[in-house]
């Protein structure tokens, strides 16, 4: 019998890596120290995996739910595992003493992978007996639907570690990046980043109107990026490939790095403006409508990029 | 009878504009002065045409072809139109001798706008009697497919003439946006220009492999922006919206953006390592193909965003 995945924390991402797990056929123990947080997992996950089979991308939803423990008891939640899936609240200290209380529980080649979208695992892990079985797995919100994990190692992780934790993920249907050094904001953050800065000085310097904008990533830029990312996309938008792409296009590029200014581009008025703009689109009170409006595209752009794999 | 619309230029671009506006019903005139590239043109046209039919995107290919004349007299091409979209060469002076050959052949009234990708209108049109007329339309290749259009007016040019070039294109079934200062990239080069030199920044510094950075968007972050502006998503990531979310992530977007080094991140050596690496995965002699897959993924996609709308 394989060994129990443990997802530690049912809060929205805990709950959303117990899906994955189970619907890769793993069995799946979901702890919380709360009852309340569990039995509100117990209907969330339920009600997700009747989405799921409803977008066609489950065919089961009472036997991947039958995969799943839910677990108010740490040391059973983590009792045999192999690989601990924590997803507690993203706080230094509590991260710390987690750990620690994890780490006599669990054999010592059991892996704990952090769901942390910002927490190094150096900063968790360096008082432990055994951190070089400690790393981050970062996924994206959801992640039942957005298969890219963050694979970070600490300096201390060990290798077989890291290759254990990608060749998991990848069985079980995500597609896990190699992070190899602890960066603030990791890959996947830097990179929306730095196209939300410039969008902001874009903003703010009066170029663009946040609809535009909006617009112009939706109806240009985000098509290619759903199925290429932004190396293959430029790979092919020259005759040579890149470096004949770079010789057209990279002055261009050196010119615009230079011309930001200094300042960091979040400023309280912009944002105002800003979201006024957007309440206009979306009133306040169909953000959460919107959202499950953005989760059934998602499934259906999965469904459609099925039908063409 | 409407007046048929000026394609000035047979190039990749001046054709695949000739086929948007055909679709969109329009009679058009495709000019360039060479018979070569006019028959080029021809078949060129006629294949992206039986590309878009077996996509399911276009119903008649016969029907919108036949709405195409090929013209190498320029006087010809523009007599009667209201509307002139330019695809000539990306060079400023060859720009200034066409807009001054142009505007002696049209009527006052007509509009000139140009495909450049980085020549602000006002740098090709500040000489003419009539530079009010003329503005930028900066599509995304191929723009049959990548419905986004960038609308750039020099200082000079009118509100109306910006109003009808909207309106024309948005019938035409792009999507325009507005770009109200003529800055160096525009908005769409600007945001990807953004992404691309971090990404440079992160090769450079060795945090991920080319391979997995172009997983990160394609399996990550460029999943929801093939429907959803980066605004629109980032206030749908927090429960209080986009100023609720810049509150969480402002910060650590501002640390990032402090981080960045001055040195502009386009180095010889490391596009030769990633070129190296992207050869891997497709073989110089296989990029031409891989464009074809390109074109057929974005059909696909387009085709499957209609049956959602």
């Amino acid at each position: 019998m394989t060994p129990h995945i443990a997802v530690v924390g049912a809060g929205l991402i805990g709950r959303a890596w117990a899906i994955v797990f189970a619907r890769a056929g793993h069995a799946v123990r979901l702890y919380d120290p709360s009852q309340a947080a569990l039995e509100e997992a117990h209907s969330a996950i339920q009600q997700s995996l009747a989405d799921l089979v409803a977008a066609d991308l489950l065919t089961s939803a009472t036997e991947t739910f039958s995969c799943i423990q839910f677990n108010d008891c740490l040391t059973k939640a983590l009792e045999g595992t192999l690989y601990v899936q924590e997803c507690g609240p993203e706080q230094l200290d509590v991260k710390r003493d987690l750990y620690q209380q994890m780490e006599a529980l669990v054999a010592q080649e059991t892996i704990l992978a952090s769901s942390t979208s910002g927490i190094s695992a150096s900063h968790f892990s360096h008082h432990l007996s055994h951190p070089q079985r400690c790393l981050v797995a970062h996924p994206v919100n959801p992640p039942y639907l957005i298969p890219l994990v963050e694979v970070v190692p600490s300096p201390l992780t060990s290798e077989q570690v890291v290759e254990s934790t990608m060749r998991l993920l990848f069985e079980t249907g995500q597609q896990p990046v190699l992070v190899r050094k602890e960066v603030q904001g990791f890959v996947l953050n830097r990179l929306q980043g730095a196209l939300l800065n410039e969008a902001m000085r874009l903003l703010q310097d009066g170029v663009i109107s946040a609809e535009d904008l909006d617009k112009t990533v939706k109806h240009g830029l985000g098509l290619r990026w759903s199925f290429m990312g932004p190396l293959e996309t430029i790979d092919l938008n020259a005759p040579g490939g890149i470096c004949d792409y770079a010789k057209r296009y990279g002055p261009l590029y050196q010119d615009i790095d230079r011309q930001r200014s200094d300042t960091a581009p979040w400023h309280p008025e912009l944002l105002a403006t800003i979201e006024s703009e957007l309440r206009q689109q979306v009133a306040a009170s169909d953000l959460s409508p919107r959202q499950q409006w953005r989760d059934q595209s998602l499934m259906a752009l999965i469904s459609h990029q099925r039908t063409r794999h």
